[in-house]
C-alpha cells in the first residue's frame, strides 16, 4: 500500500510538488485554505482535508508550503504536531525567517515529532520538472527519514546541518543572491546602452562566457525581452523575502548595503504601481533613474 | 616564413599572450618599457626593440595590452601609426576608457591603418592557456584581418561592431559585473555567518546549482579561504577600473548605485593599507563592516 | 488646591520634565518599572504609584514617556483608560511609530478619554531647562485642555492636526534628519582632514554662517571633540528609532536612500561593540572607512 | 586716486561682485570671455580690457571667479602672472579643485605674485547685498594685504592657513554639505507626505527650531514651493562641485557614501532633462522614487 504523505499549501509552487508526490506513488492528502485550487490534485487522486491536521497521520510525514511566516504559524499548532505525534515529520519548505523555523520547533517537539525546514530554489516550472534545489536543517535522522520525499521533487539536495534555522538563512541569502545579480544585470546594461551597446549583445555575451549560470541566463532573457508582465514571482513577495533578510541582517548586526538598496527598489517597483509584475522588474529602478525606456 | 606582429606591453597578461603568439609560429617583435621582463620571450625567440614604432611592419598588425589610457596614448603615435601605413592593424587589447580608443583611432586612420579595440576578460592562468575571451569593435575588414591572431590568444571572440569604442565599453561592463558578484557573495557570507551558516557551505552550494559559472566558482574560492594576498590584479587597477566606468556611467547620464558602492569600497581598501591584495579582497568591505574576521 | 496630573515613565527624560511640572505647581503622581528611580521626585512632593492606572484621576491628564512601542502598549490598559474616563487625556509623549498610536487611541476612546501624541524634540538637558519642542497630534479640545501642561514642560508646540499619529510621523522625520545630518558632518570632516583641513576649523566656520543651528552647532561639538562616550542617547535606541522610520517609509511605499544608510551605519556601530556610545558616534562609520582615528 | 583692482569673470556672480568693488570706491578694470556682459559695469564706470592680463597693474590685485578649473588654467598665465609681477596678487574666487590651486600658485610665485584661494558662499542675491561668506587660504602677507578687498565683497572672512589649496577644500565639503542637507529635507519630506503630514508643516517646523539656519530656511522654501526654475545655481555646475568634492575623495581614500548619492542623483537629474532647474531641484530624485508630484 502507498504511503500516506500530507501537503498542505497549493499554490503555484505546492501544486507543482504535490503533484510529483502523486506521480512517485504517494497517496497525498492535502490542505489548502482555499480549498478550490486542490481541484486538479484530487482529479488525479489526492484526498482533500478540511483542516492541516487532517493531512497527517501518526508518525508520517506533512509538507508545507505556505505563502509567509504568519501563514506557517497558523498551522503550526498543537492540532497538526499532536495528529503527527511520535516520529512525524512536518517538512516546512515555505521562505520564512530561521528565527520563525526555531520558535516553531519546539511545538512538534513537544508532541515527539519534528520540524525539519527545507526551502527550495527553483521557479513554478522548476518544481514541476522535480528539478528544484533543497536546502534542509534540523535534526539528522529526521532529514534521513524524509529523503525519498525530497528524491520526488527535487534535483539535489544540501544538507546545513542539524540548527534547523540554518536553511531558512540559506534561502534568504539565496534570495539575495539572486536579486543583485538581476540588479548587476540592470545596471550594466543601462551603462552598455548609454554608450551605445545594447543590452542583448552585452548580456548575451556574458551568459555564454563568464556567466553562464542558470540565474543570469534565465534572468538577462527577462530583461533583454523587458518580460516582466508574466508573473514567476511577484513583487510583494519578493520585497517580503528581502524584508526578511533585512531584518535578519539587522538583528545580527550584519549592515549589507546592497541589500538595503534592492529593499529600495522593490519598495519604489511598489510606489511605481508594479505590484503585479514578476520580481525581475526591480530592474526597471535602474532604467528609470537614467531615463532609458525597455519595451 | 613566419608572419612578423607585434606586441607591446609584457605584463603579466601580455607576456603570456605574446607567448602563445610564439606558439602560434608567429615573428614576434616586442617592446616593453621595462626591457628586462621581455627576457623570457627573446630566449624562446622574440626580438627586442627599442621603441614600440620599431614593433611595426608596414601594413603589418601591432598588439597591444598597457596597463592605462594614458600608457595606451603614450604609444599611440603618428610614428607608430605611420610604420603600421596603409593595411596596417593596431590591435589595443587594454582596459582603457572608449573616449581613449575613440580618440585615437584617426591617428591610425590619416596613416591608412586602423585601429581594432579588442580587451580581453580572463586572469594571466587563463591568458597563458589561451583561454581569454576578446571583445572586438571596430573596422570589419579589420578585424576579419586579425582573426588569426585571435585564435592564437583566446577561446572566443565576441563581435560589438563597427563603433570603435563598443568593446571597451563591454569591457568596463563586465568588469562592474564581476565585481558585483564578488561584493553581493561577500554580503551573503556575512549574512550567514552571523547566523550560524559557514561562508563555504552556503557558496558551495550555491556555485554547484544557481550560480555555476567561472566568475562565482572562482571568486567564492578566494572568499571561502580568504584567499587575498596572492595578487592576480591588484586593487589599484580594479579601482582605475572601476572608475573609468563610473566616469563613463556620468559622462552618459546614467546613475548606478551598485558601481558607486564598489568605487567607495575599492578606496576604502586603499585607506586599509590594502594596495598590494588581489581584486577580490574587495570582499572585506562588508566584513569589517559587521565587525568579522576572516582568516 | 493643586491640579493632579499623572507621570508615567521616569528615564532621563521623564525625570526632568516630571520635575518641571512639580515646580510649575502640579501635584505629580507618578510610576515607573524600576520605582526606585522615583526618589528624587518623591523627595520634592511627588506621590508613588503602584501601577499605571493609579496614576490617573478620573477626567485627568496621565503623560507618559516610556522606552519603546512596547512599553507604550503594556501600559495603554482598558484599566488605565478607564480610571482616566471621561474627559480624561493621556498625554503620549514617547518616541514610537504613528501605527502603534493609532491602534492604541480607540482604547481611550472606548472609556471616554482621549489619547494625544506628543512627542519631543531635545536631550535630558533640554528637557530640565524646560526648552523641549513639543510635536502634538489628536482632537483638538483635548489638545487645548493641555496647554499649560505643555507650557510647563517645553519651549513650543507644533500642532500636526488631529490625526492622532501625525506627531509621531514628524518625530521620526526629525530623528532622521537630525542623524542625517551628523552624518554628512562626519563625511565632509573625513574629506577635509584627507585633505590637509582639520574637521575643528571646518565645523567652526560652518556653524558660524551657513549652519548656525542647534543641531549642527551641538553635534559638531561631539565630532571635534570625539566626545561619544558621554551618552545623551545610546546607539541602540538611536537604531530603533531609525528603524522604526524606516518601517514606516517601507509600509507606505517611500524608498530613501540615506535612511537606509543610517540604519546600516547603527547596525556597524553595534557590531563592533558601540552598544555604549551616544547615538553621535554615528560619525564613526565614515571615519573608520576612511581609516582614520578621531581621539 | 582711486586703487585700480582688476576682475576677472562676469557670471552672475562676479558681476555682483565687481559691482561691490566699484561702490567701494575701486577703480576697476574687468575682463570677460564673452565681452557683452561688461555692459551694466562699464556704464558704473569698470574699464573693459581684452585680455585677463590687461586687468593686472604691476603690483596690484587681480580678483577671479569664473566657471571651472579650466576656465581657471586659461587665465592663470605666465602672461598674468607677470603683468602682476613682484607684490602682484591673483584672488582666485572661483569653485575649482585644491589640486588646480595647488599646480597654478607657482606660475604667480615665478613671477614675484601671489595666488590666494578664496572660493566664497552665498547665491547671487548675497553676493549683491555684500553678504558673502569667504573661505581663503595661501601665504599670509598677500591675505593680508586683501583684506579691504574682501571687506568690500562679504560679511565675513575665514582663514584657513598657508597651504592654498585649503580654502577650495572647504568650499568643496560645504557644497557637499548643503546639497546632502536638501537630500535629507527631501527625504524627510517624502517620508512625511506618504503618512498624511505636509512637507510645509513638517519643515516649517524644523527650520523654526532644530535647524533655524539659512540653508535649511532657504532651501526648505524651494522644496515646499517646487519652486526649481527660478534658477540660483544651475544642476550641471552643482554636479560639477560634487565631482570635483568625489575625485578628491577618491584621490585621497575617502569613501563618502552619501557624496557618492549625491553625485547620483545630479547624474539622474541631468538624464531626466533637468539640465535647466536650480541646484535644489536634486530633491526630485526622492519624489520621484516614491512616485509622488510636487507641483
Amino acid at each position: 500500500m502507498a504511503e500516506s504523505i500530507g501537503f498542505i499549501g497549493l499554490g503555484q509552487m505546492g501544486s507543482a510538488m504535490a503533484a510529483n508526490l502523486l506521480s512517485a506513488g504517494f497517496a497525498v492528502r492535502v490542505y489548502n485554505r482555499t480549498p478550490e485550487r486542490a481541484k486538479p490534485l484530487v482529479d488525479r487522486g489526492a484526498i482533500l482535508t478540511a483542516s492541516p491536521e487532517q493531512t497527517a497521520t501518526p508518525g508520517g510525514i506533512v509538507v508545507s508550503i505556505v505563502s509567509d511566516d504568519r501563514a506557517l504559524e497558523a498551522i503550526s499548532t498543537d492540532a497538526l504536531a499532536s495528529a503527527l505525534g511520535k516520529g512525524g515529520v512536518h517538512l516546512s519548505m515555505s521562505t520564512v525567517s530561521p528565527e520563525t523555523t526555531r520558535r516553531l520547533a519546539p511545538i512538534f517537539a513537544s508532541h515527539g515529532a519534528t520540524l525539519i525546514a527545507a526551502p527550495v530554489f527553483g521557479r513554478p516550472e522548476a518544481a514541476a520538472a522535480r528539478k528544484l534545489w533543497i536546502c534542509a536543517s534540523g535534526p539528522a535522522g529526521a532529514k534521513q527519514r524524509v529523503r525519498h520525499v525530497f528524491d520526488a521533487m527535487g534535483q539535489g539536495v544540501f544538507d546545513f546541518g542539524e540548527e534547523v534555522g540554518a536553511a531558512n538563512v540559506v534561502k534568504l541569502a539565496g534570495n539575495f543572491l539572486l536579486t543583485a545579480a538581476i540588479e548587476a544585470m540592470a545596471e550594466a546594461s543601462v551603462l552598455a546602452e548609454k554608450n551605445g551597446v545594447s543590452r542583448e549583445a552585452l548580456l548575451e555575451m556574458f551568459t555564454q562566457t563568464l556567466f553562464n549560470c542558470p540565474i543570469y541566463v534565465n534572468y538577462s532573457r527577462r530583461l533583454i525581452d523587458a518580460d516582466f508582465d508574466r508573473v514567476g514571482f511577484p513583487i510583494p513577495l519578493a520585497l517580503k523575502d528581502m524584508r526578511l533578510a533585512r531584518d535578519m541582517a539587522s538583528a545580527s548586526n550584519a549592515p549589507l548595503p546592497i541589500l538595503s538598496l534592492l529593499c529600495d527598489r522593490y519598495v519604489s517597483a511598489l510606489a511605481k504601481g508594479r505590484a503585479n509584475m514578476d520580481a525581475s522588474a526591480i530592474a526597471l529602478g535602474a532604467v528609470d533613474d537614467a531615463n532609458l525606456k525597455w519595451d
